[in-house]
């Protein structure tokens, strides 16, 4: 299996261009044994948000099976000095831009780091990569590879963690201006199509105990009870947190936005009050 | 084959981990066959319309070969005491909420109607479900059973008709507002990309003997002349109606969306008045 | 290996019912060998934009493999007198409406047009085809089969290429408006989701050698620097002007959109002044 998770949108031809040289490759290299298959996980990221690349892979990676090859290219840095990496990692393979989209597999045991830095996995002679699109001319060819079973040193040049990048931390303006008196303990992580907001605080975390001895979830002044279990048992049409399915608190509004009808955004800060 | 058909969008992690737990269970269940394939239906229905959901699965499913599996969810009450059921119709298999999605299944013959309460044919230990989804944890992996060939009645408890569930009712003040004093015959149930309004007026419903002895379609007040064969026999900018590519009367103007032009909306009445 | 390209957006059930047809055919026709993939290539374009649909297949084709075939439906005209073709160039298959999607193929060696006018290829007894929909009842069937290995000459009548029909010329009005005193080269063509300006000036054109000896490219009475290489050479948020990864001229700003920020749509045509 071959993953692609892009900022590419898909109503231009570069999702396709990809596919295209993934299957090239296959047909080239595959020797008629079946074909890896190819999923698209997004493609509608926003555009040059590494960060939320980063986050969509590492709440979604976990649910495919092992030998996946996760193709993710958000790479504003395209063509400069970043470099371009495979990673293997709990059991999988990632390939893309060394910009901290795989910074969240640090702490992985058996971590691998390949650059990419050797034309003879690109995409071959005759196609020197563009250099505003490594995702198709030097990215794909290896994710081929590494589906095809090609083993992951003879791609490149052994790299470290270091070779991942790191993310931009987030901006402390928001945190400072959402929290108010409260403590924080997160932030929205993601809004997604319902308009429920998705944070970064894990159901591992504690939160919990204290929020069942009589703590406050807040969000920007807004007092959020809970938890639920399900949206059935929310009452009218306040908002409310509940455990969501990737393990996170998520804060809602029954069949509305909460998003919308509070104006919160990814970024904000979640605390909390004492009773 | 699997088909997808929910209310995700594709901007959210949530289809592609639905098609990782569709992959995860091929893998572990598979043997060595070559996986069955997964196919998007759509993703972008309206948020929690059950009703569009029906409909459109309803229209889509005949293209399909025998033995498909349609995953289909759109599942507002998820952890509710809604059932989550399979079924078999159609030289078929159909996997989601009980909640009046399948309901156009009824009256099939053959039809097979499975409770999906065993918890062994769910995602398997160390998943429990999320409460709220059911399509991951519980649906999917039901879905890849079915596609790899496990017997519908293995997968739960039998169940029946009921478990299906009901569609809501259409709001009876948009037809009273919409038709006047015509004589309402159905209503809008579908605008597509291209602003044509499909209504759920059949070919075999009679009425176009009707428009053929004189009598004149009507919405909200307007008189849609018709039929035509293509949009090409269309002359100038007026609306006109013709039977669709499913079997039903449709109501368009030429490169233009009726829609938009004339404020109609899905489940706007649709009537005629006599010569 | 199907390809599919159409206006049909996502939200319909038009990609599905395509969808299902090629599956039916394969299960009908393809004789236990595993079924040839199908693979999306785009569904948004905009709505009975033949140009576009051309531009978009003429760039991402030569991505796929040999034998791959290419199933394209923008198709204003359904129904109408247009031919339908299956057309067979550069190694790979074709099939769409002769209105023009298909003129870049005129000049490839052997090109070969078939005139689908054969019912027996059509989609089979009990689907005539809707008037509507021959993407659906009349191509897709045909593609499958070119897909499972049947001749293209056994799939109609032999066709020249004046069956593929042509584009419409841009509207001069546009051209004039926007060039003033500056020499035309040629024209905005894309804007992608960056909304960066795809131009069709080709890197073997020889404007490159003129901006280099002091020719300035000019824009609606912009002058856009350049050419860089990556986006991080651009300094500030002026625009600047790159060979894509197309092969074509294109203009951007770093991390906004030039077409919004300038006013710039498709269509718009680009010259240069001497120095």
């Amino acid at each position: 299996v071959v993953t692609l998770l892009t900022d590419f949108g898909w109503q231009d031809p570069y999702v396709a261009e990809v596919k295209g040289v993934l299957l090239q490759t296959f047909e080239r290299l595959g020797g008629g044994e079946p074909w890896p298959r190819v999923v698209d996980l997004c493609h509608t990221l926003p555009p040059c948000d590494v960060r939320a690349a980063a986050w969509f892979l590492a709440r979604v990676h976990p649910n495919f099976p092992p030998g996946t090859v996760h193709l993710a290219v958000v790479d504003p840095g395209v063509g400069t000095s970043r470099p371009v990496v495979a990673v293997q990692a709990a059991r999988c393979h990632f390939v893309g831009p060394g910009n901290g989209l795989f910074r969240f597999l640090v702490g992985t045991a058996d971590l691998t780091v390949v650059r990419l830095n050797a034309a003879t996995s690109w995409r071959g002679e005759g196609f020197p990569p563009a250099p505003t699109f490594h995702g198709r001319d030097v990215m794909a060819p290896v994710a081929a590879r590494l589906a095809l079973g090609c083993p992951i040193r003879e791609l490149g040049a052994p790299g470290t963690a270091a070779d991942l990048g790191s993310l931009e931390a987030w901006p402390a303006a928001v945190e400072s201006e959402a929290v108010g008196s409260s403590r924080p303990i997160g932030r929205i992580v993601w809004i997604d199509r319902f308009g429920n907001a998705i944070t970064d605080i894990d159901r591992a975390s504690g939160l919990g105990d204290r929020l069942s001895a009589g703590a406050v979830l807040r969000l920007a002044g807004t007092e959020v009870p809970g938890p639920v279990l399900t949206f059935a048992e929310a009452t009218g049409s306040e908002p409310f947190w509940y455990w969501g399915s990737g393990g996170k608190l998520e804060v809602a509004v029954d069949r509305d936005s909460v998003a919308r009808r509070f104006g919160w955004r990814v970024g904000l800060a979640v605390g909390w009050t004492a009773p």
